[in-house]
């Protein structure tokens, strides 16, 4: 590690004693945590960080959706910062790890600069976006969306509660995060962001660190398939217009399409038929299609094989098809410098690295829109997420910090 | 038409008319009825077909049960008497013909017969039984069924009413229906019912009567698949245990097997995946088989191929399987002598016929196992049934009480 950094590493304890200690606020009976954004339990989150920030003399800023940055200074006045971060916002029954890493990883940055009194060219900014999870407001990575510019502050204020009772700025307002720091916000020199991968890849590889490439496109369909319901005894097979079975269809016509196509992934996680009775023969279907790929050709090419493929069996059956866009993300690409940094600091760290793109949106995937973004994976044990039994190991989340340290620090001179 | 009855007819106005006045007990908006077993509309539609049999001369017992019998002495005394009826409760916003027709067409040849003036050798009895179709108490077809002693009185009063509050002999009580009449019933020289087709088969064929066979063989499971939930993103497709790429191979296989099996029908009615989220891989998928075929061993066969072929599937796949069966009857072979006695009468009619199995599920099913059987189906517009919608044409409607007559008046002077 170049300019006498090969001893700076972070405190790994008091990493993995903040993140114990966050995960009491929203505590889950199974050992996770529930901070649903704009909840109470999100504000409570959020005033622990931010205390956190200020105890590392961090200068805080709010701005109008919610996202807290806390501000190293740098020696240079003029350098753009290097911004790291992630979100602290939750799933339902979710887990200690996924945002939260990032977030105190960063934090623990800011720290361990400070226990070595490190003085750097460009400051060192910590982020906490607002609502990565979209748990309770669509779209999710909504405040890094809003940060990079991908949205205005008026439509994101004017977004309802899922009761329908208060809208998103007046749930800013009550629990004290309705900043004033303007949004857009300003660009920083670099994004980086620690995160577990929440996949298996790289437990079930033996390989240390990821080195994100981007984040894969994606696109949510959601189908309904009209045919006729009929008496299922007496229904002779050749008057039947069945939608379970174009539904059948589809779902092996995805996964099919992961054969053909590299890197193309599908799920159809949501199906039921209608009226969904043992002895009448569906007349509706209505199922959802999430299709991923880091490359947007193979994306569209799985996008028309599959609805191309779906027209035929409906044809076939006498069927009729109804799609509904419920997402569309083109793939996220990150800076190769960046990229190249984090390879480094895992040889650097002695440990093993993969190129790898991200399954799952970040919000790195809205700053890659603005700067030059990267990201750092470690593993998931049993590629788990989203839920309380998520983990990673101590020794794996000190890596990451450590990986996220000399990535940061490599930026921070430049 | 031998015997001198070459006029027999029915006085199909009045049978129209019997049919739209019961209709009018539990009718619902759309113009069906809703008269669901041992409910109070379930009594006042007793009640009526009770008093209309009562004007019609006919000796009324009610048994322990709750089927109502009408008999219509014959001039020997020893004779044992034809039975014809079907039923008058309905499913949840149901038709107007289903078992309706059955009935009150029986009731109508006693009618004819009394119009008439006309002794017959044998005795005929016009027959209501209860909770044929088995919405609230299970299993369907349950009057005919203790009738024939296919299930013992004790055990059928005690099943639950659906909220569990009552029992069925309480609901018997309740609407008055808890006779005296023993069961098993004494055993009828033969049993013949009338009944809408339910399907499409002789209205897309333009044909007047089905001469029906018997009744499918049937065996309904409802099947669990257990794989893993994961994120639709991170999880690389080798890595996956998807429940729902499994239950779409099933659906696909139970199609596969009536293109293989004579006379094969399948249905997958209900299905849904869980935890149903648009970026989650399914860990669990539940759904429903619905197999049926008149021949015991091509049914046999279905239920071995689609087992062997799920089992195939969910290996590939690291899935696991759970059956639990619902339902199984294995098919009912009506009598050939009541077969051709329906052929006879279509041709005496001037009407097309064709030999045909049921589809589904009727009174006449639990009957075959005691005495010679047999069904007339007349044309279900559009196929529709246990519907509002459900119609049979009105000249359809008096062909087949003059079917039903002419068949009965052959076996009641046999």
């Amino acid at each position: 590690m170049p300019g006498g950094a090969a001893e700076l590493r972070i405190n790994g304890a008091r990493l993995l004693d903040s993140i114990a200690c966050l995960a009491e606020i929203g505590a889950t009976p199974e050992g996770g945590a529930e901070r649903l954004a704009f909840t109470p339990e999100d504000g409570a989150g959020r005033d622990l960080v931010r205390s956190w920030m200020e105890d590392a003399g961090l200068d805080i800023r709010v701005d109008g959706i919610g996202n807290v940055i806390g501000r190293r200074a740098g020696e240079d006045p003029d350098a753009a910062p290097v911004m790291l971060g992630s979100h602290t916002d939750t799933v339902g029954n979710g887990g200690r790890y996924d945002g939260n890493l990032g977030v105190l990883a960063a934090l623990e940055v800011g720290r361990t600069l400070n226990d070595r009194d490190i003085r750097t060219r460009r400051p060192l900014e910590v982020a906490i976006f607002s609502n990565e999870e979209g748990s309770r407001y669509h779209p999710d990575m909504l405040g890094s969306l809003v940060y990079a510019g991908g949205l205005d502050l008026e439509s994101a204020w004017a977004l309802r509660s899922p009761d329908g009772t208060r809208t998103l700025k007046e749930e800013l307002e009550a629990i004290g995060y309705l900043g004033e720091a303007p949004v857009p916000g300003p660009v920083p020199a670099a994004y980086v962001e620690l995160h577990i991968e929440q996949g298996p890849v790289l437990e079930a590889e033996g390989i240390d660190f990821g080195a994100v490439t981007g984040v894969q496109g994606i696109l949510w369909e959601e189908i309904t398939l009209s045919g006729k319901a009929n008496h299922a005894g007496t229904t002779p097979m050749r008057f039947r217009h069945d939608a379970g079975v174009v539904a059948a269809d589809a779902v092996l016509l995805a996964r099919q399409l992961t054969r053909e196509i590299p890197g193309q992934v599908a799920t159809v996680g949501r199906m039921s038929f209608a009226p969904g009775l043992t002895n009448v023969v569906p007349g509706r279907a209505v199922f959802t299609l999430d299709i991923r790929n880091p490359d947007p050709d193979r994306l569209r090419r799985a996008e028309d094989g599959f609805f191309s493929g779906l027209e035929a069996a409906a044809g076939r059956e006498g069927v009729r098809i109804e799609r509904r866009e419920l997402a569309r993300f083109g793939p996220a690409v990150f800076d190769e410098k960046v990229i190249a940094l984090v390879e480094e600091a895992a040889a650097a760290l002695g440990g093993s690295c993969r190129r790898m793109p991200s399954g799952a949106g970040h919000d790195a995937q809205m700053m890659s829109r603005v700067c030059p973004t990267g990201m750092v994976f470690v593993p998931s044990v049993g590629g788990v997420s989203h839920n309380p039994t998520e983990f990673t190991r101590d020794e794996d989340v000190t890596a990451g910090g450590n990986a996220l340290l000399t990535v940061a620090f490599a930026l921070l001179k430049s």
